[in-house]
């Protein structure tokens, strides 16, 4: 019998009807992992914290993301050489991939989940893809800075009522682009919104973006309810006093915690997590904490912060109570611990460990490590659940 | 080919390898819509607006709810006749079904997706289940009334760290299970919260427990990150002066919408939405609309509510702005408009018309009707993104 079936199944696959590696089963507890020397990306099961499929051929994925199709089937993943692919994880294989642009910075899906946004800093610009077959739908050309060339695009995120907003690093503007008709993108463009935007994000509402700034201290806001407006400048102390640090080195901004009505962010180049909040954008606290914050994400249902640090403080994890303000928990999971995912409902959260080559989950109640997966060097991870949110 | 194809699925299927309908397919964008009077749910495609598999065998389906495994594969469904059903949405099929007491009101799955808790009026008392077989794990019996009957439970809920939420309506009792060790649940009981709970809510951070009280006015808060401090009665003029109604007539309270800092609560028996700061939750508003309101559902990104009205108004449908708190937008969808589902990001929202026996799905940014979908007296919608998100 086990024959037969062996035989049926290399049948069927040779006519063309199934995949023989295609899974059937449902995709909210999947994700991938990006192993970022290997240029490969894992498919993991979040439930099991098992890997489903390793899969080759993306390039260079060195501060690589991914966004989600709204089916959870499909993850584009961005590349740092303006590679965009588009990776089956029933399958475990690419159906489309494209070289975009020369050198690629981040992007997002519509809400709608038809159209994919890359961000470019080569040339400076935004193109918008089919998410179907990856063709070109639009191409949004930033300001130019001189006859060679165009302002470098940062902090592309998605946004409510099919759009995506973006900053120009090197004219200091926000852009929203309208895609409700595809044939005629709709352009509103913000200059002067501050010097040197490095990156962006925008609250899971889909209300509030904000660039941090590198060329002065504070943080540009933009009220999408509001845009009329126009932008203003937040939290002008933010960054005061600081030495200018490489674009490198500045804490990402995705890495910003809401918890109630209260956003935690990494301090530039300082010893501390902020608190403000939110609305007034008023400083409330500054945490002690054990080194440089990059990231600072707050576990779903806001208890919780959970806080990495730059190097030389990045073996170490370091957990904020966000009613007491107090660290409650410091981890040493190893060096290298560089990007942190929780489970959706929180119960979990997966660190990538680099210089471990491992992926650690813990139990965020009892800060247990439940489990260990092996990975190569591995840096972002990605659940299927970030399909349902915007700005993810 | 196509008729070596057929024969090869056909052979291949058996020999029990694969079902010949399941899909391989995500699952991030299917859901189900109940049909009420014929015991049937509809699996149906969010992205193409189709549906998928019809499926018998439910029993009664009046007030019948449904939550989701964390993989989005699988529905429980929670029928008003103690009937617990596990239907895989990718094969269309029931895998499961109990009948598991006299007479139920709602279900709730564990933060980890693997205990299925049910509430039921006869025998008082919830019952808690493997979600892989619904083999019983718990039975935690309510508090007496007499001899020969236990309290009726009512308003149960999931919250963070493996715990369930629910609340005695003859006692005046809420009590939470923590279900951390399987083996020994632990229980706590809050005496005299308030006259008669008949419904309870979960705030979507899982903080917040709030019980709707038809004994008396107000409302019956427990803060879940304090449950030392016990619960204490809020808005206390809620329902003041209205007539006492029969419970099925009480505004559901799962139909709370949060947006931003407020909360937007249906009026009891009266033709208004009241709009309360969180926190605080002291009113600021009460904003006049067409009937008396059943659900006040907020869009995901909070920017609007929907709210759908009692009978003899149940063929209106107001959409109010939460920043100027008007009315901007009145629809006539048919009569029996009676539950309202979004797009996970807020794109779209599926209306159930029973007496027109289809579901509409509308645009939320245009209010522009997009597409109708047959259903035999369609009540309930469940999108499967509500696997991701506490109390749902």
């Amino acid at each position: 019998m086990k024959l037969m079936r062996y035989l049926l199944t290399a049948l069927l696959f040779y006519a063309g009807q199934v995949s023989a590696d295609c899974l059937t089963r449902g995709t909210g507890d999947m994700g991938i992992i990006i192993e970022r020397a290997a240029g490969r990306v894992q498919v993991v099961d979040r439930s099991t914290h098992q890997s489903l499929f390793r899969v080759e051929g993306f390039g260079d994925l060195s501060h690589a993301s991914a966004v989600y199709s709204p089916d959870e089937r499909y993850a584009y993943i961005f590349g740092r050489d303006g590679g965009l692919s588009r990776l089956d994880i029933l399958c475990g294989e690419i159906t489309h991939r494209i070289i975009q642009g020369g050198n690629s910075i981040g992007g997002a899906i519509s809400q709608d989940g038809r159209l994919i946004a890359v961000s470019n800093y080569e040339p400076g610009g935004v193109k918008i893809f089919n998410a179907s077959d990856l063709s070109l739908v639009a191409n949004i050309e930033s300001t130019p800075v001189n006859s060679e060339k165009r302002a470098k695009t940062v902090g592309l995120v998605d946004a409510p009522d099919q759009r995506f907003v973006f900053s120009l690093y090197d004219t200091g503007e926000t852009w929203i682009v309208d895609m409700s008709n595809v044939e005629k993108p709709q352009v509103t463009r913000f200059k002067d919104i501050g010097k040197l935007p490095y990156d962006g994000l925008i609250t899971r509402d889909g209300r509030y973006y904000i660039a941090g700034l590198f060329g002065q201290d504070g943080l540009a806001m933009l009220d999408l309810w509001h845009p009329e407006q126009g932008p203003r400048l937040i939290l002008e102390d933010y960054g005061k006093g600081e030495q200018k640090l490489p674009v490198y080195k500045m804490p990402h901004l995705e890495g910003w915690a809401m918890a109630g009505n209260r956003a935690f962010l990494p301090g530039v180049g300082r010893h501390h997590v902020m608190v403000v909040e939110r609305d007034s954008w008023s400083p409330v606290a500054k945490i002690p904490v054990h080194g440089q914050p990059v990231f600072v994400m707050a576990r779903p249902d806001g208890r919780q912060v959970w806080v990495n640090f730059a190097f030389p403080d990045n073996d170490t994890i370091q957990v904020i109570d966000t009613e007491t303000l107090k660290v409650v928990k410091t981890l040493k999971p190893g060096k290298g611990a560089l990007h942190m995912e929780f489970a959706p409902r929180g119960n979990e959260v997966w660190i990538s460990i680099r210089d471990k080559d491992q992926v650690q989950v813990y139990d965020t109640r009892s800060f247990e490590l439940r489990h260990t997966l092996p990975a190569d060097k591995p840096s972002g991870i990605f659940f299927t659940s970030r399909a349902h949110t915007t700005g993810l």
